[in-house]
């Protein structure tokens, strides 16, 4: 035994107790005659104090050589501190020592163990076991694991049985890249690491399992963009005998429980809204709808009119931008910059100023009266003082341009508010997308999902008409989880494969294990997978990944703190019968 | 809503309720004119009634076509059962059915979905989502997700955090074969996945997370024995700040929780023995305790009485098998045969019956008298009825021998009852085992693991003789978990990769990130991981781990249902800048 009690729990009702502690040095601050050190694990920070007076001279000559971050463990009794410190648990208190060992010593840290540390982003990842150290990482990593255990006892509560899938699959071309893995005993072939457990939550269906969750790796082999990790973590579940409603109502049920036991919010029923409802009224399908400045389509009061920026297009569509009416020129200049750029892309941007005096002030005042800007305003749920913001275009493009306005104008006012949970259903979306590029469809959520049953006339005629029983749930703007209802049907699940382009050899090949399970009495089923990584940091208040995973890794894919992936040896090339084709290798070393 | 209950819980209780079901077509019974069907989904087992009186016409008729593990959907009222069928839980009420929908057909099944089944292992495996249908593997997948959640909720208890440990590493030599990861962002260089989380813990701890805990899945490229899998699954756990006593009594606590909660067994305290004690008594460091049998050193009694056989050998042990002294001549020739197999090894077997009437016979009168035997079984503890067995020769070997012989008796005798649970801790295993192929020391346990701190100087002088600070947790003769206290010290550490043959380089090159963290104030630690696969089985009162685990392997460490490893394309592996030296591949398709 180490010690008796952890420097976060002694307070006044543990006075004249003698105690031991063990912990990190935290802070030390000599007086000469007296020195104070904080002594920090992960439970808090316990103040110790070694007195001229009181302690043994060999135990205050130790304790003058403490550095920061030496391992130490103490004895000593607890004592009313003069001065007290209501910022932590133990403020009250101090331990005077009597006895001090020296566990281990340390290096000075290369960066700070505080809040808000010196170290940078790379030193940090480097040093990421003292970067763990500190409070803002060590608090998202247990926030995390709470997180995880709530999910856990919902679902088990309701029913749902964890089942571990297996990592070593087989690669599928379908899909992101995967990860594949070299089989020594059957030379010459790859296992895969799963991109998700999909077709084996789904066998576990197809064997009678009903209800399954499993919280797990998954991985894809992707071109990194920022905030995207190699290995994620999904909360993965499938139930059988249920239709769209059940599936949502089961896993709003599981967010609501999230929202109520972490952040102590009071359940409501989530909003629903279609894709096409979303784009059209968002321009994007994770609306975040903490706040308003939804879209108003204008075409029949802005074309005709002589304005020729707007009379060709095919979208014109406004938002009213509370309390804005009031910008300067030269901000309002500011945000046509900022649509003009090569990230978003509009040609430009045109305002209306809803004055408060009830006139109207815009940027096209020429073509328009103010009783047309007026109509405008009402169209657009415009109040006085409010700001009008116009863009027009092809509608895909102008929508994605005027989301990425609305989002950057709330981020500007304050209204991306990280402690407020604005949860949603995005439902209806189509099952295929067109890709131009290889003239052919793509599976928008996964070639297993299933159309609307009472479209599959039009799957024959139009196909990139139908959609699917596919829903996202979306929290402040963010896909935190997607799923569907399934085919389980193999002649559907045929004709599915066969529109996005499979032979029936390739189809056989690589899901014919999956085909086959069909014709063994598959039951209708679905479900639904949220992202681990990111629902914790949404959760936490933040919008980056990066800290709520303990061993991240960076933009290329590195973990640099154990500096991998590296070099494997010659013989280990030899065991799996493979040959680098890697011939800079030398050169750069 | 496809059912308004499950195929379990209907009653008495529900009696003239309209309810609705789903699930397979477990077995019909046409008499003509009425047809029983038993509905079969995960919670149970319901009777359906058609009745030609009673229900429609047509529907009668669609009844007729049911199938074996049909699909179906069925409206119908609960009444009470002619004949009772006390073995299920629905046994008082059948549903006479109103409606039925078949939801999906089925081919006949390949094999018949009940406890006993008549597929064989490799059907079994390559239909496993049928398989899993049955009863049998079922339960053991729910039990299995049971055992987990209670290891979850105790550790989550007791303050332990769930921390997600990385699964792209890096690849050591140390230890078994890694599978590796080619990367393809970072040319020519590969990843690992992890033979467990080991480094990462000793991380976290360093990073003063103090308790933590995962259930993850690690991975090993070995040539599988049976009954073990490529890909398996830990209970992987490390905490700060503490000695062996405070680790013993943490996961004592945790298996207690476990035996309580999922077997309902009191708890006691777990008997605890040394390593040496362990293999002196048992001939095993994991001796199963269900039993006695333990063995009793005869060097003393038994040499130098001229019996060659004995006296030149290094050791002379037996056992005395409980109320065997009436096996015939021929049982005991069976028993002479199978240790002289060449799986067991032994020369030989010298026996001494313990008669009844006190009398002894054996097959060693020719050199000992009735007094030696006497004192043979006073010292073998054996009582009149017994059986004492002799076994004679190098130490390591016939401890070996002996053990095999105890465990196979006791399976003859019925000792190894599957719903006993004799759990117990071995301690003090040695730090090094010598390697004579290759002159080197291994470690025993791992490298990280701590030598006792008081047997430093005899690291210097005997490395051999040091013990460690090294604990394995042994169940029902299996090894269910094991752990260390781990070094802590850069120092120590250093001199430990040393005398384990790494040079200084490739320390650091191979644990360079361990031993830098060291640096910076590591505390004391230690931990423990348990294999669950291992754990549930025996939970479960099985020998083997393949049906507790949903999608398990085959021996060449293939999925004979997805057909995995398999090959990947030219695009992949130029994508990865890697070739294939696998020639024999064309001529093997």
């Amino acid at each position: 035994m180490y010690r008796s009690h952890n420097c976060g729990e002694l307070s006044l009702e543990y006075l004249n107790q003698t105690v031991t502690l063990a912990g990190w040095v935290h802070r030390n601050r000599n007086k000469g005659f007296i020195i104070w050190t904080d002594l920090r694990d992960r439970y808090g920070i316990t103040q110790l104090i070694f007195d001229e007076e009181r302690t043994s001279k060999d135990i205050f000559k130790k304790a003058q050589g403490l550095g920061r971050e030496f391992v130490i463990q103490v004895v000593g009794t607890v004592i009313e501190r003069e001065s007290k410190n209501l910022a932590i648990s133990t403020g009250d208190i101090e331990v005077l020592v009597e006895n001090l060992t020296i566990l281990n010593t340390s290096k000075n840290p290369p960066f700070t163990i505080e809040d808000k540390t010196d170290g940078g982003e790379e030193l940090r990842m480097q040093y990421r076991y003292l970067d763990i150290r500190r409070n803002s990482v060590k608090e998202k990593l247990m926030f995390r694991s709470k997180v995880s255990m709530a999910v856990r006892n919902y679902l088990n509560d309701a029913g749902f049985i964890d089942v571990e899938t297996p990592y070593l699959i087989k690669s599928t071309p379908e899909g992101a890249r995967d990860f594949v893995v070299p089989s020594r005993m059957n030379e010459g072939q790859f296992y895969a690491l799963p991109q998700s457990p999909q077709t084996f939550k789904q066998l576990l269906m197809v064997g009678g399992i009903d209800k399954y969750f499993q919280i797990v790796k998954c991985f894809r082999d992707e071109d990194l963009r920022a905030d995207r990790q190699p290995e994620f973590t999904q909360i993965d579940c499938e139930m059988s005998f249920v239709d769209q409603e059940d599936v949502l109502n089961q896993f709003e049920g599981l967010t609501q429980h999230l929202l109520k036991t972490i952040k102590n919010i009071e359940p409501k029923p989530f909003p629903r809204i279609s894709y096409e409802e979303a784009m059209k009224t968002y321009g994007n399908d994770k609306p975040d709808i903490r706040f308003g400045m939804t879209f108003f389509e204008l075409n029949d009061l802005s074309q005709g009119k002589g304005f020729e920026v707007f009379d060709s297009q095919e979208l014109v569509v406004g938002i009213a931008v509370p309390q804005s009416a009031d910008m300067t020129r030269k901000e309002i200049d500011g945000l046509i910059d900022w649509v003009k750029r090569p990230q978003i892309g509009a040609k430009g941007l045109i305002w209306v100023k809803c004055n408060l005096d009830g006139s109207y002030k815009s940027s096209v005042d020429k073509f328009f009266k103010a009783e047309d800007l007026a109509k405008w305003a009402r169209r657009c749920e415009a109040n006085t003082g409010d700001l009008i913001l116009v863009l027009s275009g092809e509608i895909h493009t102008t929508r994605a341009q005027l989301s990425s306005l609305r989002m950057e104008l709330a981020k500007r006012l304050g209204l991306r508010n990280p402690e407020e949970f604005a949860p949603l259903w995005v439902t209806d979306f189509p099952l295929l997308e067109w890709d131009e590029e290889n003239k052919r469809y793509h599976a928008m959520h996964h070639p297993f999902t299933s159309p609307k049953l009472d479209q599959l006339e039009l799957l024959k005629t139009n196909p990139g008409a139908v959609k699917a029983n596919a829903y996202d749930l979306v929290l402040n703007g963010n896909e935190i989880g997607g799923g569907s209802i399934r085919i389980h049907d193999k002649a559907l699940q045929s004709q599915i494969f066969d529109l996005l382009g499979f032979t029936e050899e390739e189809a056989q090949g690589q899901f014919g294990f999956l085909m086959n399970a069909f014709q063994f009495g598959a039951p209708p089923h679905g479900g639904v997978a949220f992202g681990l990584d990111r629902l914790v940091a949404i959760l936490g208040g933040e919008e980056t990944i990066r800290d709520f995973i303990a061993f991240p890794k960076n933009n290329s894919g590195r973990d640099i703190m154990i500096d991998a992936p590296a070099s494997i040896s010659q013989v280990q090339f030899e065991e799996l019968s493979l040959k680098s084709t890697f011939t800079k290798k030398n050169n750069l070393i």
